[in-house]
């Protein structure tokens, strides 16, 4: 590496949901996942002739489908705790991507230099979140069988629509180990896949040992704090709307063109962005333009490229001076 | 990474099974396989002083696992092809190796930079081994399981012992990707951890898309590929005898010291390495030293400090001149 001329290019971290890769209403196969990811990586192939690339990309339905593999077949195989389902997610979703990301790099005439990682993530053993589990998992099940399993197993559930799903801790990330590997793998020109699904959960024992934990991260949370370990430019948080929206989903629905972490705290203090899905990205957002004064942009894939060129998307914008 | 100074301490490529975390008669939990984990690792932390490390983990017992998993969840989550199974295990062996060397690094005094890639290997769709399926994977099945399954999925079957075994192509690998990407973590000193279970099987379409095949790459062809790519020092197979033997498992047994790849292919050819088992170690063994002049050692992770002391081992040496 030494050999080569540092890439100057600005390097833009883009996070995005497990979800990216299965649309509403699919099943989820393999090979719907694998289409997924062939339309992202020609938009992100797209996005790399000027920029290096850090993706960090959310697993819940992943790691939703690995948890009922490995609950289904418990009498027959040891089941899985849930870092080791995450690192399981890590290990599919970066090869669908790597995959894809390889082949349409090279058809935009690109180096398909593209590296996977896997992430440990390390959590506090005492974050509150491990007393107060609030994050859905997996399937619905019905009251009885929840009932055995809360005894069982210990697990938590909440009732929702469609019946009583497993609630886990979903505890703030302290540490993402590998950041130096990330920031070498960048400065050589790679796209880097890294801190997939919020990186895998692990706890660190008083002898040093690293030890997973039945949590999950949010992604978002662990791509804003990989955004400012590694140094990153640019911090793009794709979702499926082209903007933000306040009041979403009313007749009075008005699209955000900009706001600076004051405004969107005091939209947050209104309910205006719910916890389970665009709070937790303002949040990471505003945490983001405060430690870094950076912008960061919130869009769609599908926008995306006209939102870098000023037409489109949210932006989390600095106070002005 | 241009800021350090080229790290000129030897590279070794220790190759190792999947059941190094699933010891013969266990369960395969993940604490059981975290606990492997850890033993194996103060083992190879203990060689990171003088060696810089690349890491090619087997997932026999791994990939089992996955597929019986996703098979008994077909009906609520689409089952995985063997590549997803293959990606799946590379994250969660990953993350355990990773974990556990950290902490066994640091517990060393070293530093305790470890990165694991998850790793695409390419194979020839023209291979003859997708038209004679050999190697067996996954559970036991009665006959009318199999025969239904023949019949629905198309898979092969062999008899063996205990019922009705899934046998699957094994083709050889031609390409790894990410080579450049494993050069520069371990110019950067990192350990790293690549090529798990021989990599994930795809094959290269003309319009130049990956796309993952069902298929298993056997790990050691693929360490001793990834090893002349690399270009690394020392080629080390850690299998679970202290020495390779003559005439193994008979009255006769007689443990072998060295042997020049002329030697090796002789006892092939008398049948003394089983297929399935010694026999492609050797194999990959001659290929290396026959490719590189280098010597390739042969050992058990309990064996390996005495061995690479001299003491202990198989050696495969390059013919005299």
């Amino acid at each position: 590496m030494n050999r080569n001329p540092v890439d100057v290019r600005p390097v833009a971290l883009i996070a995005f949901g497990g979800n990216a890769l299965v649309p509403r209403g699919s099943e989820g196969t393999e090979d719907e996942q694998r289409a997924e990811a062939e339309k992202v990586a020609a938009i992100l192939a797209d996005l790399a002739r000027d920029h290096r690339l850090l993706l960090v990309h959310g697993n819940g339905p992943q790691v939703g489908q690995l948890l009922i593999q490995s609950e289904s077949a418990r009498r027959q195989v040891p089941p899985w705790g849930l870092a080791a389902c995450g690192a399981g997610s890590q290990g599919v979703i970066g090869f669908l991507l790597e995959a894809a990301l390889r082949g349409q790099l090279e058809a935009a005439g690109l180096d398909p230099k593209v590296a996977s990682l896997v992430t440990l993530t390390e959590v506090d053993a005492a974050d509150p979140a491990f007393q107060n589990p609030t994050k859905p998992i997996g399937p619905y099940y019905p009251q009885f069988v929840a009932d055995d399993l809360a005894g069982r197993r210990g697990w938590k559930f909440v009732r929702q629509d469609q019946g009583w799903r497993r609630v886990v801790p979903s505890p703030a990330p302290v540490r993402i180990y590998g950041v130096r590997t990330v920031g070498a793998l960048l400065e050589a020109g790679a796209v880097v896949i890294a801190g997939g699904g919020g990186g895998i959960p692990v706890v660190r024992r008083p002898d040093g040992t690293l030890e997973g934990v039945d949590a999950v991260i949010d992604k978002d949370l662990t791509a804003a704090l990989l955004f400012r370990e590694v140094g990153a430019d640019l911090f793009v948080i794709l979702t499926n709307v082209a903007r933000v929206e306040k009041d979403y989903g009313t007749d009075r629905a008005m699209p955000i063109d900009r706001m600076t972490p004051r405004e969107a705290r005091a939209l947050m203090a209104e309910g205006q962005f719910p916890p389970g899905s665009m709070g937790p990205k303002i949040e990471a957002a505003v945490r983001v333009v405060e430690a870094s004064g950076r912008q960061v942009l919130i869009t769609s894939a599908a926008a995306l490229a006209g939102a870098l060129r000023g037409q489109g998307g949210t932006r989390i914008v600095p106070e002005a001076p």
